[in-house]
């Protein structure tokens, strides 16, 4: 039996999770792995507030570099959250030849080449499975169990807040605005709701999955990035009627030796599994050329599924295993496909004058633009002047869409802004 | 970079896949891992006919036993399938020191603590996760991603086959015969069936995941077993209209210290992800005490799918991690909850004699057998005398169940054969 002992950084919600997982199950842990790990320290600024968990309050201490340093700590376990601070720290642990643990998807996202670069450089591994999709195994799944696949392409629903309005605005025919200050009420989105909704933390749990997957650590602006503020309770009707649900998506694809990678709501045909992903659930759907089509479902957030896989993490650490960061740093430039060049099928909903030719001017500017129509659904309202139309197209590239929904806006039967979004068919 | 050389025994579809996986995605795994796999032998009683993959015939062997002493050799991989010969390939490997990784679910399920013990021996790795859901890395879930959780539950759609007839019997309103039959047409089911559509096959792969749930050797008949076979279309109409698909599922639960563990056709609520596996799809939906509900998902056989998990397999083997069977022999005897004590929630479906007590007397005799009736559905129909009424019960312990059928067998008022089906809340 080997015995390890955890430097934690950060006892907040995550942190007191991974305390008491350790304590509750330790002995299985031990079983399970022959090795017993134990907490050895924790640095926190606040050592006074109850986490709800029973911890000697001789391991805790306000000196993140006294954990660091102590030459008992086998182990770092960072649960700061935030770029500068956390960086130093994983930084220093890094140098010192302690593996780290960290749960922190800006952190990956953002300064991931330097940190990938010091644990090459020093061999102690970075491991950063709870920093996307909390207690679903994906990291691990990409890494270890699809290692024979070429990755053909990933979507995820990675932000369990989005999720969650996306999920009651459907079924509760609400809006975007009553449902989000109901989930800030509930504790379920944060204020400013910024991160979430506008699709920023999704996209840094998307450049962890595009950089495991192909190799390279994946700048932030390679996505092109589109949240779901605002959205009005329309779309999600049509989507409905039209047999679709509304669901921000993380796309990364590789088309013809190029990376497309966005982030953005999209219309997911709702027979595919995807669109069964209800609340504040996280899944990915990964594609690889020998495997085929899988998908891993499960919570995204939250203090035990986050602790779930941090402790899965600490348990790989500690067998000395995993953690490596060389095949994050092969690709040094990743080909990315220019959004302009991505190609895509759109559901576009204008307000139309209520006009003979009004149908027919819009798809005149679509036809020039390269773009064909699939469908059209125009309901029999009485808006006064105006009558929505909803479009969906065939695929295109995102450049002609770019050129003809300037047109289009020009055109005088059209009134208002219109709105277009992706259709995602996972072909 | 390391080399390692493979030696696989059996080169059938699942080898050629491998040794195709192999050579088209051999420098992309070098890359993620710094490990460079090559095949070394393949044996196999023919060697003569092709497989559609590029190999050299001088690798070629009809003489299993040459490869697993090739000192060359470091790595054997188990694809003959059947349990007697693969098994005394499988001893020898491993008493020889070598890592064995196999495909083989009968062979881990009947054989498992022959091979756990042989593997922890000698040290030398047994690894097996292509033996269940064939591409889906759930035991790598389960085993490390899952690793400080007590398993709570596990729902599995583990055969294909049985999967890919339940779909088309719902979707075409054809009849189990009739979609068996060209199924095995079309090369989906085999010839004779039994193994996939008695349920034996989802109870060979259900051991294997009970076993490393709870590191135990669990022998086959810890698992009732009830297949699909003969299952009445209506039977899918009526779950159909009240809410529900029927799955094959495997069923593992821990209640109260004991595990429950069976293989049964099950109605499924339909908003439940495992509702909408379709087609010859295979998903796991496992509940850990600290990550809540996860789900994996993805094909659960087929050459490439499975080339796909041994490749994973043969990597882990050649970096020398995981493999250990040590775990699997933890708990030499679980404790195995009774299959009367087992308490579920039922679907009946009686041919009631058309006459007013005839309900009644049904009831009564739940009732007397603690078993309470959540909803009853009597269609207006006109079948002679005949009238079929499906009841839903609530929870009750199986051993009522069992008394209470033989009962309302004998009743005046049923005709023919009753039909019960558990229904799976997931709670």
């Amino acid at each position: 039996m080997k015995n390890v002992k955890i430097g934690i950084l950060g006892f907040g919600t995550v942190g007191a999770g991974v305390v008491e997982g350790i304590i509750n199950n330790g002995e299985l842990l031990a079983q399970r792995t022959d090795i017993l790990p134990s907490i050895g320290k924790i640095a926190d600024l606040d050592i006074e507030s109850d986490r709800g968990v029973n911890v000697d309050t001789s391991l805790l201490t306000t000196d993140a570099l006294s954990v660091i340093n102590d030459p008992e700590i086998d182990i770092i376990v960072e649960l700061i959250g935030g770029v500068t601070i956390a960086k130093k720290f994983v930084l220093l642990a890094l140098e010192a030849g302690k593996p780290v643990v960290t749960a922190n998807k800006a952190l990956i996202a953002e300064a991931g080449r330097e940190l990938f670069e010091a644990s090459a450089k020093s061999g102690a591994g970075l491991y950063f499975e709870a920093s996307v999709a909390g207690g679903i195994p994906v990291l691990r799944a990409l890494r270890d169990g699809l290692v024979g696949n070429q990755i053909q392409s990933m979507y995820g629903i990675l932000n369990g807040t989005c999720n969650y309005i996306l999920t009651r605005m459907e079924r509760e025919g609400l809006d975007f605005d009553t449902v989000l200050a109901d989930a800030q009420k509930l504790g379920y989105a944060e204020t400013p709701p910024d991160l979430d909704i506008d699709g920023d933390d999704t996209a840094h749990k998307a450049v962890v999955l595009a950089s495991l997957a192909y190799g390279a650590p994946v700048p932030m602006d390679a996505f092109t990035i589109e949240g779901i503020r605002g959205l009005s309770h329309r779309e999600i009707e049509y989507a409905d009627e039209l047999g679709y649900r509304i669901k921000l998506l993380a796309v990364i694809r590789n088309v013809d030796g190029q990376v497309e990678m966005r982030v953005e709501p999209a219309l997911v045909p709702k027979d595919h599994l995807l669109a069964s992903v209800h609340d504040s659930f996280n899944a990915v759907f990964i594609e690889g050329d020998v495997v085929g089509d899988t998908l891993y479902y499960g919570r995204g957030a939250g203090r035990a599924p986050t602790a779930s896989a941090v402790i899965g993490d600490i348990m790989e650490a500690a067998a000395g295993t995993g953690g490596s960061c060389k095949w994050l740093l092969q690709n040094k430039t990743l080909p990315v496909r220019g959004a302009d060049e991505i190609s895509v099928r759109c559901y576009l909903r204008l307000s139309l004058k209520d006009q003979p030719d009004a149908i027919a001017d819009v798809a005149h500017v679509l036809g020039k633009n390269n773009i064909s129509i699939g469908a059209v659904l125009q309901k029999e309202q009485n808006l006064g002047e105006q009558v929505p139309v909803v479009f969906l197209t065939h695929k295109a590239l995102e450049k002609d869409f770019v050129a003809a929904m300037k047109e289009i806006t020009e055109l005088t039967v059209v009134d208002g802004k219109p709105v277009r979004m992706a259709i995602e068919d996972f072909e």
